[in-house]
Parts: C-alpha cells; structure tokens; sequence
C-alpha cells in the first residue's frame, strides 16, 4: 500500500466541511494554541476602522501550518502513519509537519528549498525531521517528494491542497468566530494572507457557518496575485515568477485544485499590497502589538492598514499567520518606519 | 476634599487580599486581556525543564501596568475621578494610567523622567495624557507629582505601592493560576520581574490562594537588586543608583512599603541576572515566541534560561511584563545571539 494514498482519497472539495472542521479540532484539542485577538488604538486610527489581529505568529512552530500539520498526521491510519509521513515546503508548513510528526513519534523527511530562510530550515531540523535540500529552480519538488515517499513508504502531507490539512487550518475561523462574538463583533472583513489558500479557504469554511455575514478577503504581495487573478477570471490563474517577494511563506505557483472552488465561492476580492507595504505592517506590529510577524504573514494586515478604502465596513480582522523571519530580514523592516 | 487621598486610605499591607484582587478583576473584566501563555521546546532545553511563558507584554498599553492603572482608576468615587488622576513613571505604569484614564473619559497628568524611553513618552502623549518630563537626577519627582495633584484636584495613582494597584497586577497571578491548571501543572517557580514589587507581590497574593504550591521568585537586574538583597536581610534595603542598566521599566530606589512585606511573607529568594542575559533572552524571545519583550520586561524569562541551577523543580513560569522597547535597544539585543 502507498501511504501517500490514504490521504488523497479525498479529493473533492466538496468533502471538506464544516464537520470535517470539527473533528480537527476535536483532535487539536489541548495541541494547539487559541491564539490572541490583539488590537491597539493606534492601529485603529491608521486603519480608519476598528482592526483586530489574529496572531497566528504565536502559533506552535511559529505559523498557523501546526494546525494542518497535527490535522493531517493525526487523522492517519496508525500503521499507516507509524512508516511517517513526507513534506515540501519553504518552510512553515515543515516546521508544522515536523512538529506534528515529533508529537506523534514518527519520522518526517521535509523537502525545503535551498534558498529557504535558514532559521526555518534549521528549526526544522531541531523538530526533529530529516531536511533534503532542492534547487527551486532545477529541480522539481514533486518528483522528489513522490520518490522519497514510495521508497520509503511515507505519507505525503501537501501544504494545502489536502482536505485534512483545510480542515486543520479553519480551526483558525472557529476561533475567530467566537472571539469576535465574545468583542460583541457581528459584521467583519476577515483579511487572511494567501499562498496556495489552506489558511483561507479552510477560515471561508468556518466562518460560512459559524459568522456567516463575514467576509473573507485573500491578501498577497504584489506580482504573486495568482489568487486575485483567479478570483477575478473565475479560473485558476498562474504566477509568473516564483521568486523576488521577500514574502516566501506564501509564493506558490497557483491556487490549489481543492481550495480554488472553496475560495470563489466564499471569498471577496483579493488584495495586493508591495513588500514595503508588509514591512511597514511588521514594523507596526513590533510597534504596537509586540508581535513578531513575518513578510508573508502580515500581508493581510498591511491590507487592513493601506488598503483601507478597497475593504467594507466598520471592523476588519487581520490574520497575521506566521513569524518565522530571520533577524536581518526583521531589521530592515522596522528600518521602513 | 484631597483627592488623592482616596487612594491612600489603604496604606494597611495587610488590606491587599485575594478578594480585592478577584473584585478587581470583575472591574477589569472584558478590559484587560487574558495574556497567553506560551511555550516552546527549544527553550524547554534550554531551561533544562518545561518553560512557560505569561506574556504579558501582548497587555493592552504594552505591560501588565494596565491592569493597576484600570483597577485603581475604576475604584475611585466617580466624582473624585472625575477630576482626573496623575502619576509618575518612567513609561509602562504612566500608559497603562494613561490608558485607563482615556477610557474612563477623564484627564490625566503623567510625570516622567527626561530620560525614559522616546516610545514610552510619545505614547503616553498618544494615549491623551499630558506629560509633565522632570529631570530623574536633580529633581523630585514626588514633590511634583503632589503639588500637581494638590492644584488639580488630581488623584494620585501610585506605581506599586497602593493596594488597588497591587490588586489590579494581581489578576496575572489569577491567570497563571488557571493557566497552568489547563496544562496540568501542580507544582511551579514562578519567575516575575521586580521593580517596586507591584506585579510580583500581586501574583503572590492571587497565588497564595489558588496555586499554594507555587512559589514566586522576583528577578531583578544586577546593580538594582534592591528587593534581593532585603529579602536576604529582612529590611527594606535601597539602590546605590537609579540608572546604569538597560532594564529602565524596574529600576526603583526599593521595595515597598505596603510591598515589601507581602514579599517577604510570600517569595522564595531573588534571582538577578545581567544586561547581557536580559537581552539574550529578549532574542530568545523574538525567534522562539514571536513576542516583542523590553530589556527589564525579560529579566524573569533571563532569570528562567541562564540561571536553571538556582531554581526549583520541573516547571518554570516566567512573566515577560513588558514590550515597550525602543527599536535600537531591540536590535541590540537581537544581536547578542
């Protein structure tokens, strides 16, 4: 038997739900972190509107991609998951992967770029799994991945085209709907940085059910808008470069075949925000709300902040999804302020 | 009438108790937040036990001083607040006062030193506060304060040594209390910074009541250990200097009066720890929990990393009680790893 099989039985998008969501939370439950929604007066007054953050930065691993992670290699078949499970990533979701797998007492082997940030290349390592470095460039991931897992019997877990992994991360949305209840909120724009649309999609699940008259909006750095595009063609769109964003958490070549029909059919318009924008964004949430958030996780609250009058109405949620940023990287943005 | 007497009625120690803390809570409730607490494994080893941390720089203003700030100013007689309130800090007790006032609706003076941090003035500023900057050396910060206070009709909120105050940092010891609970701890060091003793003799109280197995160290910086050291012989002992260490937020002459003899009935020993460890774990901090910590805000999670040998048993509770940090003196600390 492929182990990599057991999770592609699940192919259709319309087998991701709201149940499907609940089940992975009811199996995070005491794993993952509920994290904060932060706020601060100053950020209110730049955004125009009440702005709350959902730190997804304080998330175990330092991103949301735990969720997935633990979503996925906890729903396996035991002896199906005892061989361990596989993963390609720049980085988030393989230190989510990593730790899920450590948790579990399985192996991990991580397919990372080289050109990876190195502090997410070496916490991977220190969770515990095997790194095989690829040139993002020459090399495919996905042959890799697929020949690593048959020969060594491995699971693979995908980034986000994966109905466990959506269902992992809308465990986000279900924290985010009762926190905004718990703020008195009942209408909000819920900003969520997009990559391959994991974290979005599986939030636009939740919250459809648990805060139906929110608003999910899919934010991206500029020149890697593949999800507005598409959202806006109605077709999956690709990106023409897969680098020169300092956003690498989430520059994927496309929308996914699973999250695509989710995202149109749930979500607003995308939004587009500059690397300047993001740095400003991090450097206002060092600022303001003493969080450390990388490039690509504070595209969604760069929206928020700079993109006031493309967003409806009175209360915006930002999701702020990952933290894993190297200290130069880091300086240069506060730098921007 | 004057209004700061109000506050002052309670110069009894023995008048701070678990149910002035639980009533300040009620009046904090839905304001103040319930700060996470964070973890993570790479620091477990480093500790060489389970490390948690009580984030308390992600606190409304930037520190655990707004829950005394809301606690005192919400206890006032509304008509003696509606006078105003005044108070002197080097930064994190004057926004937390500042804040609390604002939300109140009623005017605040702040007294601060020429010399404390640039983020700190300007937020109390932003806050709606009118500073009032005096010269730490040559000048008397208390002569100030009262006859402000006197001509104004301003009630005087204390940095630490008013009981509603101790109150109010003592919700944080409520939390830890259920927190660790949730995580199924039993027994715990619990690590606070120290500066005139609210937070930590606050904690110590709630604790005493609802986690009686836990002890509570304070943790100071070198060449400021003034609670260490009375602690050690008893008496109220002072600082030789008021500035020399980067940790502005807890350099105070000496403990308490109302203080220091909760400390003394209550804590295990101090720890202190140097500038260079403070910052050191600052940038544990940042790349591990993805918080923003100031210099003296991490004396406690310093105290937690590098000084394992003095403290007891398997788990260490560390508060980091403020962020509210200058960039440069942030990117100093980065550097140090």
């Amino acid at each position: 038997m492929d182990g990599g099989s057991f999770l592609q039985q699940k192919s259709d998008p319309s087998m991701v739900d709201i149940a499907m969501i609940e089940a992975a939370r009811v199996r995070l439950g005491g794993r993952a972190r509920r994290t904060p929604l932060l706020s601060s007066p100053f950020l209110d007054e730049i955004a125009g509107r009440r702005l709350f953050v959902k730190a997804e930065c304080l998330q175990h691993s330092g991103s949301f991609k735990f969720r997935g992670g633990w979503s996925a290699v906890s729903a396996l078949e035991p002896s199906v998951r005892a061989r361990g499970v596989i993963a390609f990533s720049s980085g988030n979701h393989a230190q989510g992967v990593a730790l899920a797998a450590r948790l579990h007492g399985i192996p991990a082997v991580i397919v990372m770029p080289t050109d990876a940030p190195r502090l997410k290349i070496a916490n991977t390592r220190a969770f515990g799994a095997e790194v095989v470095l690829y040139d993002r460039i020459k090399e495919d991931r996905d042959e890799i991945g697929a020949r690593l897992s048959k020969e060594r019997g491995l699971t693979l877990i995908k980034p986000f085209d994966e109905p466990q992994v959506i269902a992992g991360q809308g465990t986000t949305g279900l924290e985010i709907a009762e926190q905004a209840a718990e703020e008195g909120i009942e209408v909000a724009s819920v900003l969520v940085p997009c990559g391959g649309g994991g974290l979005t999609s599986g939030i636009a699940l939740a919250l459809e059910s648990r805060a139906p008259s929110f608003k999910v909006r899919p934010c991206e750095p500029e020149n890697f808008d593949d999800t507005t595009r598409s959202l806006a063609s109605g077709k999956i769109e690709r990106n023409a470069a897969l680098q020169g964003s300092i956003c690498d958490a989430i520059i994927t070549p496309q929308p996914g075949n699973i999250t695509f029909p989710i995202l149109k059919r749930l979500c607003g318009a995308g939004l587009v925000v500059t690397d300047e924008e993001a740095q400003k964004a991090m450097a206002l949430a060092f600022t303001r709300l003493k969080i450390v958030v990388e490039p690509g996780g504070a595209v969604a609250l760069a929206a928020a902040l700079f993109h006031g009058k493309d967003i409806d109405g009175d209360v915006v949620i930002a999701v702020t999804s990952g933290g894993n940023v190297d200290t130069e990287v880091f300086e240069a943005a506060l730098s921007r302020r």
